[in-house]
């Protein structure tokens, strides 16, 4: 940490800082050049506030130095995480793809999409059983129904299930049945949560929030990582920008970016990304090629009956020929 | 609700949709353009799903007419909302100035605040007792305990308390002993935390989260509207842009818009809007100017000792200058 | 286009929007809704302001239901384009790769540059002679000596030579010496230039603004078309967005929306975009994968000695490694 | 300038980045932190480019402690500027109202306006001959007809006249008849326009582009000044955010930023920023409020006949309201 004094400072002004902060173990050292003076931390500075700082007046600005997440941050864990759930691997070159609809409806719906994307190669299957919407008049989900089904469906195929927590009220059912716990776009800075669902001790898939950065994400991870979940897979789901031609902006940018900050694995997830079905294959290739550890992709067995999000929803036939594709690349990749 | 169809459509492929909007009772008008088909949706469309529609492969584009928030909008509600808490009133040509520290650290802290800012004019005490923090390992604010020392501080001033509600555990104690229950910009779109508020039918300030639009804010409002609580209050803080120079970019022209838009009263955060209260009068007359209803402003004691937020709290004397500025404002613009 | 009326509009105030409509040979539909009137434009809207309607204080909302490129839509010209330059293609199926360094810098240094990228597969040489700098301190780049070195590597090796042009005052030059001219993005809404660089009838290379819409770019290449230049390359080279972990944010879905609307080949630069060497070669695969027409990558001899952006600037080696990465994702993607 | 190294960095690949720098004059100081070195650089480093130091591949990352601009900046110039154009002054206390037509349309047109704007206090006439238009097939605005109609306005009211260059075609003309040449937000990093414009030695309106920071534009304002032209005036049109309620978002705290980093004059231009009329009122007094130096403002007498922009403009009666509320709270601001 280096803090930046405004010029002119008098020591007067400064003694305080030095008091302070020796008061904490901080060792200080001051840096004086041509035209501005600075005084370097050094120590664990991991507990000094930026913002405590910047309210002595003389402070012009801060620099931080080291990254503030430790748990999730590749410095003290330099190999990459792999987990696994149910027999499937995420990271470490395993390519996991997780399929399913936007939203759990009915028996016949669920066991179809997880037959047809189990078929089609996919390792997880996902579906919401509870739904974030944003007006309150919207389907919400079939709920703890939607939680059974997801059950049965995994009876049947085998396939670890990733579903949505909402709300720490069904923080036991989600520890009971619930093999990936997802925490959704916008509940990424819902602190509470983070905390609660780390102490499940499960696997946590982790959404980037819509204006969230890449250092944020990394902080929400350190937040379920503190309450005792290592098993953190990161997501990128596109983020805000100016553009309107899709619904978010894929930031695929993320992935090396993650990959070099942290040992987690990170995965895309282009349908939310871009909100078009026609979109999905081009964006899923290109996040193999970026070198994801894997995808999150809305399938549907009818997409134009789909109670939530159909228009980014692949029908099992589309699924199969992107499945088939991303085989040819990844192969392509390892060469 | 208009709906373009893509060029060359076939009638049987607009078939299923006449019958599915048909069967909902809406009224279905052909517009034949030159070189483009449309079709009007007349009747309650306020059910029907954009995404839904979109699934059909030959919509082109959906183009919503009306606006999906009915409580909050001003439509169905054309007159200013004008609440009062313990006395104070909010909106309707009153300005409501809500202040003090970003958390509540100590029952000295508090009362020193409280009377610092009755004093100068502020009615409402704002304070943290739970707070929301990027960092895991970041002070989280003295929980229920903070609380006890606002309802102190209420005691010996009479103002009425603002404070934020972070979960769902604290609902009962936040009911029982809070006046304002401020939703923060992480949660706006906790749709769970909304709907539970809602319930409690007590004020309720909604900030704006930090990549929400306007709309988003609307039905934010919505959700806590139809649980039971007519009483919000919308907050512009600031939303994330390209811009370094100040921590968040205020959008100003919220206020003018969302008083468009709503009947609701629309104030101003201007301390976490820049993060520097070098800049908080400026954008605090600005806000005055404009038309806001009010501010909610961080006022500290001693700012280089403040465990949260320390550099965008002004102290009592610069909150006091200010309030003087505003008032000249306010009356220069009732002429 | 269709014209959205505000509630209670009387017929007087609409009146003289029909007779001005009418007057340019506009046929006009009512469509009269459950609470909204909306009046539907038939006819050749191309030439009507959606700024000049909205000053009629009765219109609450215009939409636009035709893109209003014509030259650079798919719509009237529904093949890809395909441009050929001294035998090099660019579009439908053939990937171009421009490579070179920021600035020309020396004859040794065009000249090795140019040998190493062109035995690595490179088909066009890319290198700056006008560089825009952001201070009017920094290097400008060598001017028409720069122009001339790029000609004496175009001999020797037979690459055709991609170069900007920032100022009207060389078009000549240009006109004459380069073969591919580039349009950078601070200059994509630089209308005299646009104009003016359609009239020399040359290949141009458009990079897309840094916060300019994908809509936007089209209408920039609409201007250089209807100057006379049908062969326009389109180029994503990042947005700004909130994100500062790398300098832009590389908009990936770019590319297969800019197919869908336009017939114009689409490349990346995933060196601007990234800023940094290290992420170049994944977006690069990732740019392949979603089916981008080729790239402009920055490659220099001595990064660390180059007077501009050498931090994102691949070694020859680095960029000959990549090369045949991208040839096995292409070949496994035309499987 | 500091430079911070990657973790366990050999001194063997700091000693070529210690060799050059040293050979440009530059003072090296090793701060040695508990997990992190740095190098410290004193002396001129404004020439140092940190492009260049980020290809030492030890280089973890550089940070900049002293701003770039010299010339605009206000470290060596403290006390405001203050420029008088035609007796008109902008700066230091004035308060600069310019006024006028988006376009320059016909005599009566310009001549009304200009009469109607200055019978209520306006300083300056805008109105523009040269317009940038998205869409080549709209109007481009009467060129040097409308430049000598602007003359005529100006003889005939004695109002200095404020109008955009576009390109440096017209520079002649400009350096003989404007007094004020505004450079348009698109243009704002056409660095050819802006060294050409500067050597005009003329006041130069500088509009701060969409998705420009602070800190470029003023390193565009550093431009023109380092061309020879100290009087340039900064002018806040809004940026381009992910909201579109508004056409763009009005960074309203970019005036007192701006005023701390620079001496030069900053006006607000509230029609270009949000796009319509009926907000731009409330921002009008916002901006007043927030201490800019003076607004530019769209009127037009006849706002639904006008050739582009209309609904944006005020009519002369609303600017005459507007004007008067101004003067109030401008007023109030100087007690």
């Amino acid at each position: 940490m280096i803090l930046v004094l405004k010029p002119d400072t008098a020591e007067a002004d400064v003694a305080p800082i030095r008091e302070a902060l020796s008061a904490r173990g901080i060792i200080l050292q001051d840096i004086v050049g041509a035209s501005t003076t600075m005084l370097g931390l050094a120590g664990d500075t991991s507990a000094v506030s930026a913002d405590w700082l910047m309210t002595y007046r003389c402070v012009e600005r801060i620099v931080r130095v080291q990254e503030p997440y430790k748990l999730a941050g590749r410095k003290f864990h330099p190999e990459d995480s792999v987990f696994t759930v149910r027999g499937q691997a995420i990271g470490g070159g395993a390519f996991a793809v997780m399929a399913g609809p936007c939203s759990v409806e009915s028996e016949e719906q669920i066991l179809a999409v997880a037959r047809g994307v189990k078929a089609c190669g996919a390792g997880f299957l996902r579906g919401g059983a509870f739904k974030p919407r944003s007006s309150p008049y919207a389907f919400m989900g079939l709920g703890l129904d939607g939680l059974e089904l997801l059950k049965l469906a995994r009876e049947e195929t085998g396939m670890p299930i990733v579903t949505e927590l909402l709300s720490s009220e069904h923080l036991d059912a989600f520890a009971k049945d619930v093999d990936v716990i997802q925490i959704g776009a916008r509940n990424m800075q819902n602190f509470s949560l983070l905390r609660e669902v780390g102490q499940l001790k499960k696997p946590v898939l982790l959404k980037r929030g819509l204006s969230s950065t890449i250092d944020e994400l990394l902080m929400a991870a350190e937040y379920v990582m503190a309450g005792g979940s290592p098993e953190v897979i990161l997501c990128e789901r596109g983020i805000r920008t100016f553009e309107t031609a899709t619904r978010n902006t894929l930031d695929i940018s993320a992935v090396p970016v993650l990959k070099q900050k942290s040992h987690l694995p990170v995965i895309i997830d282009p349908s939310h990304a871009t909100g078009q079905w026609q979109l999905v294959e081009s964006m899923s290739l290109a996040a193999a090629a970026a070198g994801a550890d894997g995808l999150i992709i809305e399938v549907h067995n009818k997409p134009e009956a789909a109670l939530c999000d159909g228009a980014q929803s692949l029908t099992p036939e589309a699924f199969g020929r992107l499945m088939q594709k991303l085989e040819c690349v990844r192969q392509a990749l390892s060469m």
